[in-house]
């Protein structure tokens, strides 16, 4: 088998720094983790939240200590550092090779989908951010390592994408369409749900969109890890 | 501008841990850094020296410490932890967008090379592995970011590759043959390297091998980040 993991990231428009923060980070016991956080607000101050979220919850998490107890400890250390006056989302997407299970920590309101063979899943269970009070717990769900399994998480930009000009954005509607195709790559489902945010919002968008799928499959390949990473650069360089 | 980056990484054949370590994260003042460490060895306790050194690494650099620094702290707590019986390899390549310029810090036998328009250079200066005596400094190399710049760096596995038979790596020329083609992608440089690499370990790597490719190029497309991983996973997991 193999896991292919895809990330498409914008920034707010018009902001240089984005409020989503995601780091990728192995596990001690095998496999890796994806952490992605979006602080409140944009620009700055939420980059700095969504930041100290996901140092503190890779940094556990290399140590060995279990995904839902990091998601615990990142919502405590925020709530005692801003008072429950600054919340993050937080989601966690663990290729756990010990359990071989997938783990999946949500702390965000915004849902998220798991296909399998024909069925499409909406996961929209009440979920409330980190920092908003104490002894707040991420909801888990656990799914074996198989092929044929992927799941799309995504940072509440995506959802806002039209709806200011009343033409909100179908998330479900799209994977169910990109995923009828034969076979497509995590990079392009993940590339047309963040094209079509951005059509919505005029290519301007509204707020920080992170769009993470990952997808399992059965090898096709050689056994080499392989990762890239596309950085635009804006035409000035700040010095 | 854009940068992409390109990692192609293989554990040495018959063991399931890499003793190589690579991780990338954002720099608090724009831009990011790629880490990767080399711990002495091959197997469980190599991987737990590299990910230690990667984990202090990264951590002090999200904190906003110069790259420098941040080896030298890590070198000096390997040196304190292992008491100079451990050494590890160590290299650092960061778009800073604070300075405008690529840094990269070295602690690593292994040279490197930058290539631009016609000129391949390989940076094979002396330099010591972290933790290998106290106030162990990394070699400092700065660039401009400029459309153009390709970077190729690796560990020693990639040099060690069909060595034992008698028929060594001539890493220089492989690069110098890719990037005579029009425009090679990273990713495509470091794939070509690593399988020359297996070719010559007859597909059984005497070692565990990691190529990272940086490339500089005018913007083609749009201003959306993107990430994609490839992580291959064996028959069995283990339970």
């Amino acid at each position: 088998m193999e896991v292919q993991i895809a990330v498409a990231k914008v920034n707010k428009y018009a902001t240089s720094e984005s409020g989503d923060t995601l780091e990728v980070v192995e596990r001690p016991n095998g496999g890796l983790s994806v952490v992605l956080a979006d602080g409140q607000t944009s620009g700055r101050g939420a980059k700095a939240v969504s930041q100290m979220v996901v140092r503190k919850v890779i940094g556990l998490l290399a140590e060995g200590v279990r995904d839902g107890a990091a998601a615990r400890a990142a919502s405590d250390a925020l709530f005692t550092d801003k008072k429950g006056k600054v919340i993050c989302t937080l989601n966690i997407a663990s290729i756990d090779l010990h359990s071989g299970t997938i783990v999946l920590a949500r702390n965000n309101p915004a849902p998220m989908f798991i296909c399998r063979a024909e069925t499409l899943d909406r996961l929209d269970s009440e979920s409330i951010p980190l920092g908003a009070s104490r002894d707040v717990r991420p909801l888990i769900t656990e799914i074996a390592i198989e092929p044929g399994v992927t799941i799309v998480i995504y940072t509440d930009g995506l959802t806002h994408a039209g709806s200011r000009r009343g033409t909100p954005m179908n998330v479900g509607e799209i994977i169910h369409s990109v995923i009828e195709e034969e076979n497509p790559s995590p990079q392009l489902l993940a590339d047309t749900l963040l094209a079509q945010a951005m059509r919505l919002d005029e290519n301007r968008p509204v707020d920080d969109i992170s769009v993470l799928v990952l997808k399992v499959s059965t090898r096709t390949g050689d056994n080499v890890r392989r990762m890239s990473v596309r950085l635009p650069i804006e035409g000035h360089i700040k010095s």
